[in-house]
Order: C-alpha cells, then sequence, then structure tokens
C-alpha cells in the first residue's frame, strides 16, 4: 500500500478520536472553516518555501500541504483516488498541458 | 507506475519544450516567482472549494494543486520521491498527528 | 474626503451596475464565492511582491488587495470604517503591538 | 492625522525596538520571508471571514490585513501614500473598474 493511501488512511481513523490526543481529530473538532483556512495558510508557506526557503524546507512545506489536502478532501468525504482520477482523465483525455492551461 | 510519477515525468520532460506550445515550459520561461504564485493561487482555490465549492469542483481544485505542486517542486530539482518520504518519516518516527502539530 | 473612502463609494455605486460594463457588479453577479477567491488571489500576490517584485509591482499588488477588500467588505454590507475603529480600538486600549501578537 | 497614517507611523517607530517586546520588531528579527508569510496567512484568514466568518470576525481579519500590508510595505521602505497614489492614479486616468479588471 502506498504512503498518500496509508496517510488518508489513518487521517480517516483519527477523525473521530479524542481531539486533546489526536490533531486530525481537533481540526475536525473546529470545523470545515479551520480546516479550510489551515490548508490555505500551508499553501502560502508553499508558496513561500518555492520562492526563498531552502531545499529541506519546501520539502517539509510540501509534506504539510499535501497531509492537509488530504484532510480537506477527507473532512468532505472525497477519496483521494478521485483526484489521481482526475489527474489521469486530464492526461488520457487531452493532454495534462491543455487541462492545465484551461485551469489558468 | 503510479499516477504522481507519471505526471511529475512529464511535467519533467515538457519543462524544456516549446513556451508557446506547453503550459509547462510557458510557468518556466516566466521564472521562480510566477511558479510560485501559481501555487499560492491554486491553494486559494483549494480552500475555497473547501469551503462551498460542489465535489467536483474539490476535486478539479485538488488536482490542480498536486499539479502545482510537483512543478514547483520540479522547478527546485526536488523529487517528489522526497516529499513522501518526509510523510513516511514524520508517521515511522513519531506518528503524523504529533509532526503535524508541530508545523502549527 | 479621502481616497478610500472615496473608493469605498464608488465600489458601493457599482455593485448594481451593469455586469457587463463594471468589473465591480460583474464580481458582485459571481458571488461571495468568487469575492472571496479574488481577495484570497490578491493575498498572494501581494506576498510574492513583497518578496521578490520591485517597488512599482509592490505598490500596485497592495492596491488591488485594498480594492479587493473594500469590495469583500462591501460585499458583506461592512462600512470600512468599522475596520479603522477597530485599528483605533487595539492602539487606544492595549497598544497595537498587543492585539498584533494575539492575532498570531 | 488619519488612522492608518498613525498606523504606518507607529509600525515605523517599532522597526528597530527590541524583539522581545515588540511584535513588529520580531517580524523584523525573523526577515521578509516572514514577513509575507504573516501577509499572506492573513490574506487566507480575510478570505475565509468574507466567505463564513461573522461580521466582527471579517473586520478582525481585515484590520489584520491591513496591518501586515503597511508593515509589509514599511519593511521595503514603501510610503502607504504611494499606494493611494496608485489607487487615486487609477481613478482619475482610466477609472477604477478599468484599472482593476486589468489587473485580473
Amino acid at each position: 500500500m502506498d504512503t498518500l493511501s496509508r496517510l488518508e488512511q489513518i487521517i480517516a481513523q483519527r477523525r473521530d478520536a479524542d481531539p486533546s490526543q489526536s490533531y486530525v481529530a481537533s481540526l475536525h473538532a473546529k470545523g470545515l472553516p479551520q480546516i479550510a483556512r489551515k490548508l490555505g495558510e500551508e499553501g502560502v508557506e508553499a508558496t513561500i518555501a518555492t520562492l526563498s526557503g531552502s531545499d529541506e524546507e519546501l520539502v517539509g512545506e510540501a509534506a504539510d500541504m499535501l497531509f492537509h489536502l488530504i484532510l480537506a478532501l477527507n473532512a468532505r468525504h472525497i477519496p483521494f483516488a478521485d483526484v489521481l482520477a482526475e489527474l489521469e482523465r486530464r492526461e488520457g483525455t487531452s493532454g495534462i498541458e491543455e487541462k492545465a492551461s484551461r485551469s489558468e
């Protein structure tokens, strides 16, 4: 089982844990706006790290961003596999380039 | 070969393509601040979609965010595998929960 | 009448204009998530400009950010004067420093 | 003297204060990437508050965003008056609407 699937499973399991024991459970207890806020803040930090961080800092911020993206998807009951399928679909039907460019 | 590794490979290949033909090449031609800016903007869009988008919109924004995260890492010559290794390391040594909480 | 009050007045007047003629009206027609998204994106652009833009670029991005902040407040029917009053209040009661530090 | 000019003056004065005593000085001591990061994070928080916060929360986040925007400008030695002049210029020469629309 690969890293991101395992991460998704762990996040799903901790969702209903004791908020005082689990970071995932504590974010869920605060509600969706707080989960969205953390995702946005991690996006800002990955942005800054891309521009001016060390390699190690960028790796750490990218990991944080992925963690909170999967957490946000899980909060909305969307499997990470749906995101991978969407990336596959873009690649398969019309090329990743074209799709990405349309999303600008 | 899995979806994200293949995506990373495609992004790496298109990096030096003709900027008028490839979205990846055109972002690279504009430079790192523009790549960082797109990553940050996708972060904002994923944030909004988490809070008020449909499932389909959130899947699309999450795909955009992942695409631009891998593109930003590639621009900095950092393999996506390093990010997966960092997530593995957090899980293995002290638990994802603790690491994530420290990053707050 | 000062610049920001006049800007707020203009934004309020254009709110119900023809969306095909007015940028403010077109954003209002798209709804609050789109207004919030633009505010977030301008925040990212001001962030990038702070770090790597020219003085002229930063002035332009700061102007865009202020414009969209006042537009967002107006969309929520909140007078800009309330934000100034809040800044005054922080300064008056316990010092800007302490309040800002609490918001971290 | 108006609120934002006074705020700018206070921020300028505290810049070289003792970082252990002043929030402004402590951010300056951490450097420009940290100042840019705080600005971006306040942008995310104002975005979330626009979409799902109470009026009071939005006023607070807007105040935080303005505070950190003026702090970022000051860190780059750009007077806030330059931003107001840019907003005046857009209004005067070709209308705020057109300029804002070009910045999209």
